[in-house]
Order: structure tokens, then sequence, then C-alpha cells
């Protein structure tokens, strides 16, 4: 049995609790114990790896045994909210193709990745009161950007706005301050994965972020899919990388390197079209950093991490211009049109458009599916 | 009647609960109500704006009547926590003397302040699980340096740990995601003021900080002060400041613009030293962009702020080369020995060092004390 958890209410006069998600319907799980009552997962994925693990057996053998108690609910009808209390939201920089294109269109004069890109998984802090499940609507921000051409900013909502396809990774115990975790052990601390999409303003970006990092480029809004991923159901879709050049620090080393194999794909509709387009097939293969390595690096000088924290990846970029992972490369800040059908077409996002990131693993005849995240701008 | 809040307990076997500190003795606030028998500030400073007031006059009318109820208990002996439960901690960059100094010396080839830093308080999200209560200890962080003239990065504890002088502006009351807080109303939303030391490794921070900005070299620790003092003690301590050149666009323009006049003191004690001697004398005058400013900046583009998050001004330096709010600063990167003694001068922390910033406003003989924050390193 390998399905995601998240948290809901059959409808809207209960209670949040704890739910499993089996196909199309969600199994209720308050009944095993005060953890699984809540409206979050925190207090279930704080008792770490070994529960996690004795959790899927007893859910799996109660569902063979038919068991009466378990009820389902049709997962269309079933209420859903943010999955975790995130404490903090971390976002990494892990494509090598992604850090490159953004480095070539915001830096030009220099050399487009900076040094230490193939030392560490870059990152930085984002905002964790601005992540928002999926499904919840995206107001246009506004802010200072500047005009080609002028020395002073304007105060305008933001011209291009963007989505950026990442997965976010749910850490499941924590370390105490002072305490690294070692990169044999990061793994104990992760308990699953969400689809991401971090809206970005590219213009109120790119004003702001120097020497600083991204600020109210990104942090009015973040969304995450409501339904995490064990990592323990995705135990069969890792894939040997290549050997990282230069070979890490020993902190960050892990001998057979291996990275996840979640084929993301990146849908737009907007608001006078019926269906959805695909405009990006990527993949997390195309990632430079490793998740265990996220976790060492983000606690080599004894950063502490909390139960609930998100930790993203990073837009996903891969090799080829339709596998980019935001629509500042794909339509490389501007220049090319993105064809969505005969009558239209974009380069950033317009009111009504509408984005669904959509996770899925495929290998020899096994299908998992981890879901979807969804955002509509207004 | 103007005086801090924190959270105490009188003894370890107690609960923590809501006080206040009247010079050497707490008064236990926990018999006003359930909000003020918590572990944390959040769910009385939530209450917004005019419960502040009535608390405030509710107290000193109680404490004028001498009311049986109040106890008090002495302050050397209560045990003490962190104040509010912090959702986010944003942390500013608003004195042009220290954003000048640190472009000087991390960016020599390039004009020290950046185009926007007169436009716009820039900020970056800091780390909310590090932020720690004043005497709690600093281990030494480690992580990836560049060393000079070399083009690999070695792991290594940081061989340039730093102070960082701030205030912090705790939130009272919050906003909605999407709905910016006006400048006018700004003030209603800010509770009280902490004082900050924002540990940072320099050597870390440099290796990594471009193009994310600062992570690992500063989230293994943000120290600040248990007792808030609330923004209605400081109301005579506004000084006039010089209008901002250029004209801040509207979202950001003050009609009389004020600064906090704080003056912070820098002490520090070596483990073979009997007292501390003071090693700088600054004052938040010195800033650039006051606290309404940076509310209004940070939800300009909807971003939410919650009940208990922390902003910080970013170091405080003022003209003068005693007035630097860091030792990167005062010792100019290493280049100039920072007296401490007859024995002993430092360029950056060594281990055994204590450090202490303590904040007090003067004027025309009224005094007001905003008590200090240490932290020694192991």
């Amino acid at each position: 049995m390998h399905a995601p958890y998240g948290i809901f209410k059959p409808s809207p006069a209960d209670a949040y609790r704890v739910g499993i998600l089996i196909k199309d319907t969600v199994l209720d799980l308050s009944f095993l114990g005060p953890e699984f009552a809540q409206s979050s997962l925190n207090q279930f994925i704080a008792l770490g790896f070994d529960a996690w693990e004795s959790t899927r057996l007893k859910i799996a053998k109660l569902i063979s045994e038919k068991n009466p108690q378990l009820k389902y609910y049709p997962a269309k009808s079933c209420i859903l909210k943010l999955p975790v209390d995130i404490g903090d939201y971390t976002d990494f920089f892990t494509s090598e193709v992604h850090a490159t294109n953004l480095g070539k269109m915001f830096r030009p004069d220099m050399p487009p990745l900076t040094p230490q890109f193939k030392t560490m998984p870059t990152a930085y802090h984002g905002r964790a009161s601005s992540v928002i499940v999926s499904g919840t609507k995206i107001k246009r921000p506004s802010g200072q950007i500047l005009l080609n051409n002028q020395t002073s900013p304007i105060y305008s909502p933001t011209q291009k706005l963007d989505i950026e396809v990442e997965l976010g990774f749910i850490i499941g115990m924590g370390n105490n301050l002072g305490e690294p975790i070692s990169i044999k052990n990061a793994h104990k601390h992760i308990f699953g994965v969400v689809i991401v999409n971090d809206w970005s303003a590219r213009d109120i970006q790119r004003w702001e972020y120097v020497p600083l990092g991204p600020f109210l480029g990104k942090n009015f809004g973040t969304s995450i899919s409501p339904w995490v991923m064990p990592m323990s159901a995705l135990k069969d879709f890792w894939v040997d990388a290549d050997p990282q050049d230069p070979i890490p620090l020993d902190y960050l080393f892990e001998n057979k390197f291996k990275l996840l194999d979640i084929k993301l794909e990146v849908l737009i509709k907007s608001k006078n079209m019926k269906n959805y387009v695909t405009i990006s097939n990527t993949n997390s293969r195309y990632l430079y950093w490793s998740p265990n390595q996220m976790v060492a690096h983000h606690t080599v000088n004894g950063c502490n991490l909390r139960t609930g924290d998100l930790l993203a990846t990073g837009t996903i970029s891969g090799p080829n211009a339709d596998q980019y992972g935001s629509l500042i490369e794909l339509s490389w800040n501007g220049k090319n049109a993105i064809k969505l059908n005969d009558q239209e077409s974009r380069f950033f996002l317009e009111d009504g458009d509408s984005v669904i990131i959509r996770g899925r693993c495929e290998k020899s005849g096994m299908v998992l599916e981890l879901g979807e995240v969804e955002g509509t701008i207004i």
C-alpha cells in the first residue's frame, strides 16, 4: 500500500483529521489514535521513521482485512487544507539548467552559474505564512518595478507573473539547534514529498534581489499539493545519476548517487479556454543535488529543522526547451511567445489563467500518482 | 506606566505566564485572563491596538490601587523564555552606513549602495526556528569557506564569527494574504520592540550569498531580549529625521518623518576578563527607513504578516567608526584590531567570548531601559 497522507474533513461541519487518498476515496485515519485526529500531519510525522513504516503496515493490514472500522469518503466531496503546519520554508536552487538560464538573463555579463553552485545546494529562506494549499486563488501582486531605460522604479502590478515547478520535501523529525544531520541519517528526517508551484513576480524580483536575494518577488504565495506522498512510496523511483563533478565535500558525499525520477507536467488554461494545454514536461532527475544533500547542507552549521518544515528543490528545468520549469525560461524572458492554442499565447501569466503542475512516477508498469497543485490568477 | 512584557515562570515547576518587568520585579499578569496564562504573548498581542492600551491602563490602575491580587517575583530568580511564537522572521537592511560599509568590503568593484537601497527598505527572510532567547549559548557554526587565493572551498568552523546590533519589531495584529497594510495603519500592527543580536559567520556568508542572499551564514542563531517594550512606551522617543531623498513612492511616504531614538551599547568580555568593555555605541536614529515603512513595504505585494512575527532592522551603524554595529565593520574585515584591554584584542569572536547589546532611551530626564540581549560563544 503506497498512498499519500493529507488533512481533510468530509463536510464543512466536521473537524479536520488525517486521511489517506486511495484512488478516488479518502480513508479516514482518525480512529488510529489522537495523532490522526488533528488538523495537521505534524503530530503523526514527528513520531519518526519507524512509526511511519509501522503505520503504513497497520493501514495495509486493516484494508486487506476489510476492517469494519474503516470509513471511506469520496475524494471529490472532501474539504482539504494545508497538510502540515510549516515552521520554516526553505527554497533551494538545485537545477543546473534553471540556474544557468536565469544567470544568463539576470546577469548577462557574468558566468551564468555562480562558483558555489556545484559545491553546495544553495538556498534561501522563503515565507512560511504565504504557503497555501492547491486551489487557493493567487492575487496578482504589486510592488516596485524598474522599467527598461529608467533609473527610478514605479509602483505597479507585476507585469511578469510566473510559475516555478518544484518538489517540496516535508521534514518529519527535526534536529536540535547546534546538532547537524549527517548525510547518512538525512533520509530518516524526510517524511514525504509534495508538488510545489512557487509563484514569482520576475520584475519585482529583479529590482530587489541584489544583495539579499528574493523577497517580495516570491512571498505573495507558494502553492503546494494537499497530499503528501511518503518517501517510502518512492523507493522504486530513484535513478542512478552521473557522479557529481567536482566531488562534494565529505558532509555532502553520497556513495551511490541517485535522484528521484518524478515526471512533472505543467498545464495552463486561460479563462477563455475550455481545456488545459501542456506547456512543459520536466522531471526531478534533472536536479543537481539530492534531498539528503539538501538536509545535510541545511543543518551543517547547526541550523535546526522542525517537524513540518518545507524544503523545496527550486525550479526544475530539463535540458530541452520544452522541459523548462518556468515561463521566464519557456518564453526566454518575454522574447518567445508560448503558444496555448490558435487564439492565445503567453509570455507571462494573465488574470484568469489557471496553472496545474502534476506529478507522476512510472516504471516497468508501476504507476504512482503524486497528485497536483492548482492555482488561478485573480 | 511603561514597562515591557515577557513570558516567565517563578520556578522550574511552575507554568509559563505573561508578566511585566517593573524595575527588579516581575508582576504576574496571569490573573488578568486566559490570554495572559500562556507560554507566549501571541494571544494577548493578537487582540490589537485598542486592547494593548486598555490593558496598560488597567495594569496601571491595579498597581496604583495596590490591588491585593498582584503578585510580584524577584526578576533575578524568574525563568524566562522567548516572549513570542515567531511564525516568520524578516531581517531588513536599513542602515545606510552598514550597507555602504559591507558593500565596500564584499563588492569592492561596484558602488557600495545598490540602486534600490533608497527606494525601498530591502529585506530577506531569516530563520524563525533558530531565534533564541537571550542567554542561550551560541555554538560556533561550521560550513563551506573559501580561503584567500583558493578556488575550492573547505569545510571548517567559521573563522569570522560576528555580531549584528539590531532592533526587532514584534507584529501584534497581522493581515490577510493579498491585503497590504497601508503606511497609515502600519503602527497599529506593531506591538513592541526587542533588542536583537543576529549572529553572523562572515566567511560562510561571503561564499554562499550570491545570488540568493544570506542563509547558513546567519541561520545558526539569532538572539533576542526576553522583554518586549510596547511601542506605546516609546512615544516620547521619536526624533525628527532628515526628509528621505529621493522621496519615497506613495505607499512608503510618511508626512512627518521620524525615527526611533534608542541608544544601543555593545559590550564584550572574553573568558579571561572579569568585566565587560564597551566596543560600540550606536543608535536607531541612524536608520534610513522607519518601522512603519518596513511593514508597508513587506505587505505591499499582499504578503501576510502574522501575530508574533519578528521584523528586524538589520545592523545599525552610525557614521563614526565607534558607532558601527558589527565586528566586521569595527575591525574593517580583520584589518584593525579592536582593543578590549591591555592583554586582548579582537577581529572576530573567539570561543568563550560573551556579548551584550543593551538598549536605552533618554530624553530630558526621562529614562527608559529596553533591557539587553546576551550570548556566549561555545
